[in-house]
């Protein structure tokens, strides 16, 4: 089976999304499901951008990854500066990735008009930059930046610029088309072209502005790119880049190839589903293999037809990738995906118990109402464990009241209280914050450190809102996802509700509990 | 300039879309927003199916669209009836549309598994139907469901099923990838077949099941196929329809085929969300060419690229489709995207007088606070409004309070009172609602509707919530946005402060005071 190597940018050109904001956290997360996956390698960022970038790659010197290789992304040398004299090549090699991609003009018009430097020393810049890491020991990939516009506007100085890579011996030569705005035929025209001056593997990168990107790394992949590069749920500045999951889902189950390993294919789905969480953007219902009606029928002549053969209305096997079919007018669910889940955290159920069968329901049952569970493993971890009586409670609730008051002068105040006992001791507890969950979290845990004096150690470090049902407008049903973390470890749990108060409410008492849980392990 | 004949089937297989469902009003809207873009074909539904597609073109026979033609949709006779007795088939002439698109089975599995009748009957069906309308002197337009995969599995079925088409003078022949399973050179190349054999005129229809709707349909336009069948916004079943969006804005702006008059080119993102917005769906801030993203600019090195020439990050100028640049950094945002847009609300600005400096620093302080006015024109209208004092404040808050509690018995309640005055005279209203926020609209409505009796024509549409820097969790500050609408209009409002509630206020109040002035205005 031939293979394609698949490069994810979704942590260094995913993050230029209007309204992504990957926290360093966020970043190893995202690192660590891609491995798992089978992603071959991981671009994580420009560390002579910024700190966060710099951030991640020194924590991974002390970190393994299981299959992937990191990259690091930086520009050319700087004009007229000594490559070894540049500080964003410096602390590109401080990164010490065992891969670096180097970005650097291919389009006249960018060279003379951005970069304003000379056509010859933009030459020299790209192979000065490739030499440099080469040395180094490096494996370089080189992003030929807006390489098909640069093509159009002067084919012969593009062509210069690729072959100074490879007479520097990058060991790939990506082409970019940066700016989206190619058509599949040209793209597919200009890399025969290419093909018969450059010997060096090629490799392919797009946006979608035209909404073609996954066409043309499909039509790349035919003309013989074996590296594509893109982001997960295709994120990224204007339109987005190509989209991963789609590519994948094509190379491997349309065209025979291999991009990750075949038994992984069916984590596709959720795969997709855990980087969305993460990046707080939603999966479309409607995305290719992976969205949640990408195989949901509702034409009632479609439904009828299914029935009858399921390849009357899908183009395949939709457990392929780890999605389901639905029809949408009767109630179906998967049940697989949620044991397999449970056996994962060693929790032995009999698929045919009677206790199996109704956790499934009640699982399906909160699932309807809007958990969601792929993003938020502590709560489904407790959910389980809840359901078959693994645990006694750590404290019971009596009640809590959270109020928000802004007063004639425009001042505001938020401030709860908790009333709660443990073991049959009472406790009553108040607590002001910079807004209602803020008040309501700090009391619950002045309340609590008491008895249980590890949740000092631990913090909460990111909570994300989600409107569920937005026509409803302010009566809809909000989620909310708590991620948690102390000296070893961070975890995510979820609440559901109409109220905020009480879907955050829900989401932190799972945080307190899942770490309770956690110290009474030791 | 060639042309392209756009066919729109948003109304009938787009409202196939899980979520969506289209009222008869609805219908007409989206049926003469279309005709105003200069849409060719606007495909009104099954009359068979269901009666709101009935009661559809029961009102368009007493109404004129300016230059669009429509059609009405069905499949070909049942088996073994008589043209003339198929019920489905007496309401499809019933419509009186001068164009009828006709689906008939080409793939052999499903005449057998699904029809479960003979080949022969099938091909007597198309024939018969075809036949039926052209006698009748209707346009008739030949669906050629799953000819892709028909073609796949018994050529020479598929070919013989388009033949009889031809046959009975079908004006067009649509093939059609009704699973959307196809590769684009799987696509090219059996259209390439197809011409050997027919001469009928050849159209396109797909789906996004590997998201290459759109370039599969460029692929059919540069194969010869003159009649291209999508939806706007690309809504539709599983993976949805070709979005017609990007697939206009291709032809249009890339490959010189006239699609739409040249000159209503500038109204597709207007098209697109207006349609948005009576599906109740949302236009995809990554759209190609009509997303509020789409020629977003937010890295460093791009924006000062865009700024020294705006070709380097720009596939083409949005203005051609209606859309417009933005720099997404505050600092640099720029000043002319925030003069142009004062300037569209008719308010005049000297740009170098002090007032549009002041305003533009306020402008860029809030924008550094976390407010986004590019998705809340109605707050920007006000805040500006505001800064020259262009009105007199509607009512005067005193203070609310807004609290939630949780009792013994698990159950929860939350409520708000909101003091305030209007003209001297004061009011104290309190009520309840599904969560802190949705009380609080309900008694800050409950307490001006005595004032302002035109506030009970408007209602809130959409509530999104977003924090702004995770990392300080529960802390941190929360953007909340918040769509209302009345008859005639909608409008965006934008809050922003650590208190959610507080945030939720905010946009309360510019969406209350946005509605007051359109009164005002009347």
């Amino acid at each position: 089976m031939d293979k394609v190597v698949i490069y994810d940018t979704t942590l260094r050109d995913g993050a230029q999304a209007e309204g992504i904001s990957f926290s360093v956290t966020d970043k190893v997360k995202i690192a660590e499901k891609l491995d798992d996956l089978g992603v071959l390698y991981i671009e994580g960022g420009w560390p002579g951008s910024n700190p966060k970038d710099r951030e991640f790659f020194e924590l991974f010197k002390n970190k393994k990854l299981k299959s992937a290789k990191l990259a690091a992304f930086s520009s050319t040398r700087r004009a007229n500066v000594k490559v070894e004299e540049d500080e964003n090549l410096k602390e590109l090699l401080e990164s010490q990735t065992p891969a670096v991609t180097i970005f650097g003009k291919t389009w006249d018009l960018h060279v003379t008009d951005v970069l304003k430097t000379s056509l010859e020393e933009n030459l020299a810049m790209i192979y000065d930059t490739i030499a440099f890491f080469k040395a180094h020991k490096k494996e370089v990939f080189f992003d030929a930046e807006h390489f098909f516009d640069g093509y159009k506007n002067n084919p012969e100085y593009a062509i210069k610029t690729i072959l100074k890579a490879e007479e520097a011996k990058a060991d790939c030569i990506v082409l970019c088309d940066t700016n989206g705005g190619c058509l599949t035929d040209e793209v597919c025209a200009i890399i025969r072209e290419v093909k018969k001056h450059v010997k060096t593997p090629l490799g392919f990168h797009t946006h979608n502005d035209l909404g073609l990107a996954v066409a043309n790394s499909v039509a790349a992949v035919k003309e013989g790119c074996r590296h594509i590069q893109g982001t997960f749920n295709g994120i990224g500045e204007r339109c987005g880049n190509a989209d991963l999951c789609t590519i994948i889902g094509i190379l491997q189950t349309k065209m025979n190839l291999k991009a990750i390993p075949e038994k992984n294919l069916n984590k596709l789905m959720e795969t997709s589903y855990f980087i969305s969480e993460i990046s707080n953007t939603t999966v479309l219902d409607n995305a290719a293999f992976v969205g949640h009606s990408a195989f949901a029928h509702k034409g009632g002549v479609h439904i009828d037809a299914m029935i009858k053969n399921p390849k009357a209305y899908e183009h395949m096997d939709p457990k392929l990738v780890g999605n389901h079919s639905r029809f949408l007018t009767s109630e179906l669910a998967g049940k697989m995906p949620i044991l397999i889940k449970a056996q994962k955290m060693n929790v032995t159920l009999d698929k045919k118990s009677p206790e199996a069968k109704k956790l499934l329901e009640e699982l399906q049952k909160k699932e309807h109402e809007g958990y969601q569970f792929e993003a938020a493993d502590a709560s489904f971890e407790l959910f389980i464990k809840r359901f078959l009586s693994k645990y006694p409670p750590f404290f019971t609730l009596e009640g809590f009241k959270v109020s928000t008051e802004k007063r004639f002068d425009g001042k505001i105040f938020a401030e709860a209280s908790v009333r709660l006992s443990v073991n049959g001791e009472k406790r009553f507890q108040a607590s002001e914050g910079d807004g209602p969950v803020d008040a309501l979290d700090k009391a619950l845990r002045q309340a609590l450190t008491k008895f249980y004096s590890c949740l000092t150690e631990m913090r909460l470090t990111d909570y994300k809102v989600r409107v569920l049902d937005a026509q409803e407008a302010t009566a809809a049903k909000v989620r909310v996802l708590i991620e948690s973390q102390d000296d070893t470890d961070s975890w995510t749990t979820v609440g559901v509700h109409e109220n905020i108060i009480e879907a955050s409410w829900e989401a932190l008492i799972d945080s307190i509990e899942y770490k309770l849980l956690k110290e009474q392990k030791k």
